[in-house]
């Protein structure tokens, strides 16, 4: 397998560390800086060479506000590869026109530290790493992208777009942006002289403020029309809860801290469970788009495709295809499977 | 020493067991629950009886909501004795009246888990423990007070009532809000059979949300202007955010991000060190409220006072404080003392 990774920093050489040593993988890598180019060599991520030529696979990780051009700029450098990035912000990528080649990734992976130097092969060792296919999309290349990132340690949730965006911006852009908040409420609070006894329940809440602001400047704005609207959402929250508060309303506070606590509940017994797997094979439509509706079928469920095969029957008009889900997920799986093909 | 706790939950019975255990004092215990009070007296937090006669000491540990009831009582039943509390706001409180026998307090400390079966006599140890004294404030009793909390293995702090209540609202109370508003915003967001994948920044900033309605209801409820005044604090910095997320103003984003970053830093600089003890010591006028201006001024400047101790002179006019605090504050803590002797 033939492998480029687009822009070398933490997530990109990576990603190009674990595709040589988990996949075997022959990968080439371009950064804008000659230096991390250098740098990315020495540490055994990339080979030598601009991997001219023929790609299966080209991984876009560069910043948020650069992904739109380097993702067109793969395309057409590499025209048979299936391109995807790594981007936080998946709607406007996909709305973009990019065509059946480029299928959209977001590992959910990262670290405190950036650059190359800090890039390490097990990053994504049971990380959830979205992908958006859409109706567009080949079997053949959604299968690709997803051993590949089954390859190297994650798991792929297939997702659409738009419903990505809508959940990062409320489980990632706004815990960021209220973190914000918190903080400069609390410098704001203090006194010139008074120090404050900074308790559990405000170190935790504020963990991520400030975090890199040039790239989550960015995420936030590329993620601006869900942000926003989560944002509103929780101004109207807070209106409310204000309102109660100032007017010594109990009762109806005591019933909004049980509704969190329920709410809180609901979340935590949404964990995906693991155990035993089972192959479901199926015979599919030589159709565009039904393997990425299948994957999205499962995604919705919460149901992981642990594996992925394809094969297309020697007519050429249908294949089959083997997927492996855990053991308890089997028979909601082939439900889900047999719905998307018959639709 | 003569120890009355009204209310054996769990802050009153660790307050309890630990004046027992750590002071050897003769504690009496009242609860409306009569089944809590055998349960108390079995785990030997409080001796037999009902604690008439002279008291030296009264910890009110009643829920938020009755605790101005239950100040008014414990005052009149025992006219020696100094009366504190352990409520989360003070404002209120200190502007109820109540003259210079009552002094708020209000320990950091608790458990996810409530009632006497969880007391515990080191609930205390290393905790901040905010007492609010003011002009009326006669030394004596702020030292009572300051040594008996002390001696639970506390750290008072001393700190005007509204400034308690100001620096709670924004370093705790908002946090828990903002933690009830995320998880519902989280709950909002999935799709019927969407299942979030959660990270860890949600997970961190949601740890409180939905703690013990009923008690967090009246909290929010007590300390309902502080409190207000921060949620609309929060609600303008989140408009601001949603224009500039709106309008894609990712140069302001990166501002913003950078300034919560600096916050964050300067919050985090501002623990209190320790180091060795320094006494410090000082002839005081007899003038009501002059001890506690000194304790107020240190705590103003993050100085704790690690230990207090307090002689009239024979002349009746005037005493000598002797206070100890770390070695480092000591020039600071000398300068404080000097001007709020001579004011």
């Amino acid at each position: 397998m033939r492998v480029v990774v687009v822009g070398l920093g933490l997530i990109g050489g990576s990603v190009a560390l674990a595709a040589r040593e988990r996949l075997g993988a022959e990968v080439h890598g371009t950064d804008p800086d000659p230096e991390t180019v250098t740098r990315a060599t020495a540490r055994g991520a990339i080979g030598a060479g601009d991997g001219a030529g023929d790609v299966d696979l080209v991984v876009v990780a560069a910043p948020v506000g650069q992904l739109h051009e380097a993702i067109d700029a793969a395309l057409r450098t590499w025209p048979q590869a299936v391109v995807t990035d790594v981007g936080s912000t998946k709607g406007a990528l996909a709305g973009a026109g990019f065509g059946p080649r480029y299928i959209g990734g977001h590992p959910l992976a990262g670290a405190a530290v950036a650059g190359i130097e800090h890039a390490r092969a097990d990053l994504f060792e049971g990380a959830t790493w979205y992908l958006t296919p859409n109706s567009e999309t080949e079997g053949v290349l959604l299968e690709r992208v997803h051993r590949f990132v089954t390859g190297l340690g994650a798991t792929p949730i297939s997702i659409e777009a738009d419903e990505h965006d809508r959940l990062m911006a409320a489980f990632s852009h706004l815990p960021h942006v209220l973190a914000n908040v918190l903080v400069s409420q609390g410098a704001g609070a203090l006194g010139a002289e008074t120090r404050p006894v900074v308790g559990p329940s405000f170190r935790d809440a504020t963990r991520v403020a400030g975090a890199n602001p040039s790239l989550w400047g960015d995420i936030y704005a590329a993620n601006g029309a869900a942000l926003a609207k989560q944002i509103d959402g929780a101004i109207a929250a807070l209106e409310q809860v204000r309102d109660w508060v100032r007017g010594g309303d109990t009762a109806a506070l005591r019933a909004w801290q049980q509704a969190a606590a329920d709410a809180g509940g609901r979340l935590a017994d949404q964990g995906v469970a693991g155990g035993p797997t089972h192959e479901i094979r199926v015979i599919v439509p030589n159709r565009p788009g039904v393997i990425a509706e299948i994957a999205l079928a499962l995604g919705r469920a919460g149901i992981s495709i642990q594996d992925m095969s394809l094969r297309p029957e020697s007519d050429n008009r249908s294949g089959e295809i083997a997927l492996w889900v855990t053991e308890q997920h089997a028979e909601q799986a082939r439900a889900l499977i047999d719905a998307a093909v018959a639709s």
